[in-house]
């Protein structure tokens, strides 16, 4: 059984909380912070402590840290640990922000979490780091006791995964964001677009993105393009669609 | 029974074929296109011709041209019907655009659609457009034939829809497409980001967009952005990278 501390209750802390409950490889002995929040409806009251002291009095064998990035370097100082294996669980930090202890790690779960969403934690990669082998081989067992898919990544590496996520996950976002707008203009319902958005998701996970793409853009239709620059009404929204469209056209080797 | 010609041949005419397929309320006669090619393998092959003469001496309730966005008109106009409904199945055409018939309407699914994949039908919404109650009628009944959503849309609104649907599948679909470019630079498989792609979409479903939006730009962490801009090695990635954090900061009334 792998002990478990956890620092933090904000979406991660709660998801990896609940994701742990449900095996027998690994136990959450302790949690930690600062206004006592239960990570689950069901978790025992003394499970949790706003109090550091209790936490760096606890014998665990690891001690997951899932806070704000800004505040990594901090609190594992204040941990004061020189020889316990502390990990973070953050996509663009790198694992040397740790501080003080020489066993350092990483634990990411690369998703996008929400509060009270139920998810099928096995789907989830877990992307690992760790300084030695034998604390990667633990962090390697608490991953796959929960998932299914799990990969071995340096902190090099995640940064640059960090990037990639932030173009499918927050960018994407934002043009729905723009989609709905739109749609809202003309008094559309947004959920007509909602199909089109799940099966543009699903379809590269079978189709290169570079295979499934399609539109006005790569079929250099002039006449779409300029047509769709004059429904758009905000400037802002003409420059996206303008310089995406040169992307595509560029990416696929066409000119405008 | 809606007694129906399909003219086309393309991944649309195809899925429709299927759909209708698997429905007692619409049967497809006739079909057409120029290489002759059956829309399903079990297709009879007598059902489809490549002899436009064919078409216009076959009597049927709807005539759906499902072409190329630039052909409808010419095609409509060789079919040189003044009196049967002609509905086309394009997003950005508007319904006058069908000629001579005095029955014109639009039957669009507004879906992006692969061929040879399976798809349940009954989740796509159906846009549809007609000029008279009678003839707008027998589209609502085809549509909900195979549909549980179905929408009025007018020819503007559906214009709008478009424009909106390029955002959220074309736009979309090239952010994964550079995501995969830069996990591909690093070496790093590209799927472990399949599952972030899937709850991006998935999240909006119940959650606006707004509501979803995560990440450093909305946050404001110059930090972050710095570093992912530092990562990135293509200008256009930057740019894109850029005007989007902008886009989302501006949204959220924040400043850079």
């Amino acid at each position: 059984m792998i002990r478990i501390v956890l620092i933090g209750a904000g979406n991660v802390a709660q998801h990896l909380y609940k994701a742990f409950l449900k095996n027998e490889t690994v136990e959450v002995i302790k949690c930690y912070n600062r206004k006592k929040r239960l990570l689950d409806k069901k978790q025992p009251i003394n499970q949790v402590t706003d109090n550091i002291e209790i936490i760096k009095q606890t014998l665990a064998d690891v001690y997951i840290v899932s806070i704000s990035d800004d505040a990594i370097a901090t609190v594992t100082n204040t941990l004061d640990f020189e020889n316990k294996l502390i990990v973070h669980t953050s996509g663009s930090v790198p694992m040397k922000m740790i501080s003080k202890t020489k066993r350092k790690g990483v634990f990411y779960p690369l998703q996008t979490f929400t509060a009270e969403k139920e998810m099928n934690y096995r789907t989830i990669p877990f992307c690992l780091e760790a300084e030695n082998k034998q604390d990667f081989e633990i962090l390697h067992r608490m991953a796959t006791a929960i998932s299914d898919k799990v990969f071995e990544i340096n902190s090099e590496q995640r940064q640059t995964l960090h990037v990639a996520a932030v173009f499918v996950n927050n960018f994407t976002n934002y043009l729905f964001g723009i989609a709905e707008q739109i749609c809202d203009d003309q008094q559309i319902p947004f959920e007509i677009l909602h199909p089109l958005i799940k099966e543009t998701a699903h379809k590269i996970q079978e189709l290169s993105p570079k295979k499934s793409q399609t539109g006005p853009a790569i079929r250099d239709d002039h006449q779409t393009i300029q047509r769709h620059l004059g429904l758009l009404n905000d400037q802002n929204f003409k420059n996206i669609y303008n310089l995406l469209t040169q992307g595509i056209q560029k990416t696929h080797g066409k000119k405008l």
